[in-house]
């Protein structure tokens, strides 16, 4: 029998009933740290619909406390736990319910989520009716306990036709998908993850669709021609829809256009606190 | 008014009420396409599951068929229609439907589907019983027609605990997440993503898992240092359970050890047809 | 002190001063593995250019042998250690001296190398000749041994305009980023990564630019008009192209476009052996 | 003729001598925008060593500058041109020039460049010497105008061993690839990338190495057994090595473990302003 073999057997025959908590023991390094839990958990959750019941979809979360300086390590287990009997139902009124308790568990004062998860919508082509589902990649981000927080998070993607291609060129313009990214602080009042999406869709060169028959193509190619969109353009449109709506407190909003003539992106930034 | 105003001008004037079927038009170049349709469609969709009802959950679509030489193009709007009509169960039994039905819609004599997805199952930690969700990447890969095919595709996270670390070592042995990508195909019986989930997990070191409190944890820590594997011997214990299986007729397996002491990565790879 | 470090103390103490080569070890599952070793190894490397000496750049790797059913393991760091010897001038004539080195060190008849990596090439604008870099996606993967096998790896990118768009529509026409990804195998005189990229940018309705001034950008864009293209027509444009050239033995076309009208791609996939 | 060939006709035949600017043209929305410019530039770069020349490399941009309330575009074409200048030496020292050049040539207040790229190093295994190259992600975060901000970027990869698992179990401990990534603001003084990554490789329970033979293994494997590290160890020692760096000004530390027990990931952030 090797030494190791022999030192593995005495390890195994040495029962240890009990389990250190070596998280809870003290760390003299001084050091509080800001968030530590848990990233990329996957787990299937109902997401509230703006028109109709909640949404069964899968989500990708991050949940983290604080840790004060006192303390070696958090318990990570108990964030899969809490995660486990709150995803019935995630929305602006129940995710405080979720960071409570985890604060409670963790015996934290702060707590955070961040979730991204797909929602469908039905969506209607726009001369022939015909319906399809499209999938919006959306999130939230919540802060609760000594600071308080709440973000919907949205990428829509619109089509952009180049008001400068238009111009110059005799006929045709380049046009391409673009991605509006927002995180948008509501003030209080219910804001519909649909909300956003129709004010954000509104402000393309058009909107994209799941099912397009001919004369919805003829439709949506003409009216992209007819409603040219820079990058810069597409940031002050939603901007302005933001402003335009009480509900919104504050904003972030970023596009990014995948131009059809470069291997590049155009790109645009706008961040406005409202007051 | 510039040129192009008017140009442009005249153009909307000019009611087209008949919209030509360019994709119908006879090609000169005389090439057949293998596979012609729509890839990277998100959709919800719901997936058959053992040992419960249908699974909602959304995934993430390839659909083509081929185009004969004659014809310009495919209409690419049918493949959403005939996709909305057939979500609601897909699986072994139902995915043949979806291709005929693309055959008819697209009048061709092969169509393919390949879809990825989530499929969370319930999982108890092996001690306490502590139970979460866990989430497999699965797909199904089908093709109906001149040819017939069927494809289960996962992968599957397991702990891989180093043979020769262990070995050599006078403690420890560094471990890690290894994935094990399958595809798997069928010999006609009934063979679930669940049964092959199953046989994958019990090969690795040790199995992952949604919640491990300490019990668990010690448990799951021996398991692997009792259980060294190798990405060479995880190829080779999938590919036993596979070739004991009747029920599987052909397999392509993978394994990618996310290595802990390198920042690359070990892998493996076996392609049997059995006879 | 713990039965844990009692344990660790002794088997510290114990020298090992053999250690057991256990890849090398008798395996009784009587299983030979097709592919066995590295992956995502990130490396500097020189890949020759077509017009100018070898440009610096940095590659992504897997290297594999196959694995004899008697062996337990391969010896992985010798994978790292040939790659640290050969990647001085990666090309068609030096990677099969790569290939037969893996093949001796690591005790293999067979060795495959795949490699992906960015190739720079100074590009200028159609109209006012501004010059800046583009970077291709491009690759190669080789087999050595009982069997022998060369492929060239690119995505290019392109601008495709839709046709059906164009012919229904009183003004403008839809379009976006195309990505053309081949697999190019060459039939022995020597055919350039530039080559293939040449000829794949030819087919495109028109080319990407790193610099576009103004009458650049109306020149691509009347050219994108006058040159609509489907993913079908991606396709067959570039079989002929291949076709027409003697140094192309096979090859695997794929074209996708990004949409600008839907969230979803337009995909076409042909695969050929000539003659 | 149909109406579109005519009106195209027409189109082509009339000259546009002058391409409006209509970048320059007065934006009536008053909205400043706080950054716009491109984005997912790949561009082949020399990037300044510590302890040779320059290196060879290429990273993915984004270039922006604000934009005032009355214009209604920038001029993407330029900030090409200015990259295509400014690429020979990307360095704390070098990269303001960049930014003056993109202020003065888009005539904007302030100037943005980030950039990611990939650093190698050559690094001996501990025990043999054995050298092989690493590859570190890197990048640089730069401000300049009315404000003024420089920071290093980095993720650099190491073995995190778990002290729970060690201390709970009789023998064994589960161990993984954890990844340390921070944003680092320098405080006049030199700091070099490498100088960040040495710091931050000596906090982990191991190092990773390219090449690792028999006595290296057993050497990290050990190591790492006898210095474990929670995800909370990690971000508490990487911030003690920069309070102790008077060049450190200010930092963002963020460790992500991908727990070979679970198919999630552990997670810890921590931030802060020096003095």
């Amino acid at each position: 029998m090797s030494p190791r073999e022999e030192a593995v057997q005495t390890m195994s025959n040495s029962p240890k009933q009990t389990l250190v908590d070596i998280q809870s023991s003290h760390d003299e390094r001084n050091i509080a740290i800001d968030k530590v839990g848990v990233r990329n958990v996957k787990y299937p959750m109902y997401v509230r619909e703006r028109d109709n019941g909640p949404q069964h979809t899968h989500g990708v979360f991050t949940l983290t406390v604080d840790l004060p300086r006192e303390y070696k390590g958090t318990h990570m287990s108990r964030f899969l736990e809490v995660l486990g009997d709150h995803n019935h139902d995630l929305s602006v009124e129940t995710i405080p319910h979720v960071l409570a308790k985890l604060r409670e568990k963790l015996h934290a004062d702060t707590a955070h989520l961040e979730v991204r998860f797909t929602l469908f919508r039905e969506k209607a082509a726009p001369v022939t009716g015909k319906v399809g589902m499209m999938g919006y990649e959306c999130g939230f981000s919540a802060t609760g306990g000594t600071t308080n927080c709440f973000e919907l998070l949205l990428t829509v993607p619109v089509t952009t036709l180049c008001p400068c291609s238009k111009e110059i060129s005799s006929f045709g313009a380049h046009n391409q998908r673009g991605y509006v990214s927002v995180r948008v602080k509501p003030n209080g009042e219910t804001l519909w993850l649909e909300d956003v999406i129709d004010m954000i869709e509104a402000c393309g060169s058009a909107q994209l669709y799941p099912v397009l028959k001919r004369p919805d193509e003829k439709f949506v190619t003409e009216q992209a021609y007819e409603n040219p969109r820079f990058v810069e353009d597409m940031v002050r449109e939603v901007a302005l829809a933001f402003d335009k709506d009480d509900r919104v407190k504050a904003y972030e909003i970023e596009v990014e256009n995948h131009e059809s003539i470069h291997d590049h992106n155009a790109y645009a930034f706008l961040k406005r606190e409202k007051e």
